[in-house]
């Protein structure tokens, strides 16, 4: 039996559920393709959806921000739905109905908490570095006492999660006789040449962890 | 003096305010900036945040989908918060403290409402198609009355809505002095090398406003 997150009235995909998952490693890939979600949260009763990058390790899921940040304040406690979502192109048909996205995405909802320990904070703040960037917080000016004050992690155990995707040519090769182009725009983001800060010091390489992760096409390390 | 959105508690930029406008041309330019948005919506006091593909005409926002989707039937009437976001690089600086990404992002909100007229549908979904693939509707099988049916646009008229961005590089040139690289990594969405369907028949040819947006780098029409 695959390991997966229960299926809730919350989290059971409606609209196109053929392309559903709510297995814990379908839900893991998705978060890890990506460095950028978008939290939702409510405040008075209106929602609130605010972009952040996020890092994950087993099943629970970290943002970072300033501790006096009005969104990690309002969210801790409470419950937040956590997306992430990456495009990978446009699915063109021979009838405009039939027009999609080939794209691949994760909600996941729980409880946002704030990380209070101050060890803890620091460690999930090097995980969040280091993950990104393999080795890099061992090579970087330490973090000072005041910087780590400023700064709130936040986590989260999901719940309850979803995945959707969709791959592939348009569905409609049943009208393959309208004679108009049909296909897919592949879409793809990657990172390009590394821009060294106008300021630093001839002779200071670039690590082989960051020339790496430029070449990978990944957006994070694998 | 510049056309903007008032300037609410809800929508007042806290942190970094510096990097935050509340502009009309800015809000809009992010929104075209991008073909796909968070929408965040309430469901018994529980946020949800759906991604879907968004357009905009003035200060207005559409986003479609299935007549049946929980989603669109939840938002009807409601308070939502649409969020649009770009990641343009990550930034490296010489303490993690510093680091920091590259961005443009829009945060509207709104009261989201249904198309309800046949016509004003049809012609907003013809506008969805032809702002990104322009002149294409007109050359597609043309739209039945079952799927006109199945498919419902939603509308929002921005009431409140901020911007918030990053360009440059790492902002602590003052620490320079740490024998560690620092700088960039851009980082870009892009359209690649169209992928025909297999069954299209041979000679069908890529239309010229295809190829040039493939082109043009952008992943809508400028
Ligand atoms: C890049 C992109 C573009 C999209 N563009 C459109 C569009 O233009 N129009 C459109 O109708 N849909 C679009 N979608 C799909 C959209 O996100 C929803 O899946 C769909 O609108 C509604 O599905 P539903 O009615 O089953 O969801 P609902 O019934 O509203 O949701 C029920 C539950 O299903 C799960 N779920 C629903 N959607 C997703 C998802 N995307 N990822 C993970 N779990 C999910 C959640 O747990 C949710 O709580 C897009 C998705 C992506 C990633
Ligand atoms: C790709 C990306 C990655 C990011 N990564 C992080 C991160 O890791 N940590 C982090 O702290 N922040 C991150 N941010 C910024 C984040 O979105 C918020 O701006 C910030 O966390 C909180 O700002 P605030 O306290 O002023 O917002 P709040 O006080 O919570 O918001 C007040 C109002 O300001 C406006 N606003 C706030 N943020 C934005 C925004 N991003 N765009 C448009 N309007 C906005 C809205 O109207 C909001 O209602 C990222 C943004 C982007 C686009
Ligand atoms: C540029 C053109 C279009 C694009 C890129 C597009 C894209 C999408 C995407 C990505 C979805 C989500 C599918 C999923 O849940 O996995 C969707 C759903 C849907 N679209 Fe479109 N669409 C386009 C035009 C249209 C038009 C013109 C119509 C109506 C004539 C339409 C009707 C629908 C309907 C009804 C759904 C819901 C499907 C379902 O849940 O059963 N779309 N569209
Ligand atoms: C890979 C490493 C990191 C990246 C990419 C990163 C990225 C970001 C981004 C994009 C923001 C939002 C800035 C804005 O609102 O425009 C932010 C805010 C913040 N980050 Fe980080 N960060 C990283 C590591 C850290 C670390 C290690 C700390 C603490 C030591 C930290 C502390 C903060 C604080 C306090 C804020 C809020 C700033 C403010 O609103 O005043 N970050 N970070």
């Amino acid at each position: 039996m695959t390991e997966q997150f229960p299926v809730t009235d919350r989290s059971r995909v409606r609209r196109m559920h053929d392309r559903a998952s709510h297995a814990w490693a379908d839900v893991h890939a998705v978060l890890d393709a990506a460095p950028m979600c978008h939290v939702g949260y409510v405040i008075d009763g209106a929602p609130y959806v605010t972009p952040t990058l996020h890092w994950r390790q087993g099943n629970r899921v970290f943002w970072h921000g300033s501790s006096a940040s009005r969104f990690l304040r309002q969210a801790e406690g409470q419950a937040v739905c956590l997306t992430v979502s990456l495009m990978d192109g446009y699915v063109l048909a021979r009838s405009a109905y039939n027009h999609s996205v080939n794209y691949r995405s994760a909600m996941v909802f729980g409880r946002a908490n704030k990380i209070t320990d101050a060890q803890d904070s620091a460690a999930a703040l090097r995980e969040m570095v280091d993950s990104l960037f393999p080795g890099r917080w061992e090579t970087l000016r330490p973090m000072t006492a005041q910087e780590a004050k400023a700064t709130t992690v936040m986590w989260m155990d999901i719940a309850e999660a979803s995945v959707k995707d969709r791959v592939g040519p348009p569905g409609d090769a049943d009208e393959a006789d309208v004679p108009v182009w049909a296909g897919v725009l592949p879409m793809r983001t990657t990172l390009g040449t590394p821009e060294p800060a106008p300021e630093m010091a001839a002779g200071v390489p670039l690590p082989a962890e960051l020339a790496e992760l430029v070449a990978s096409g990944l957006l994070r390390p694998a």
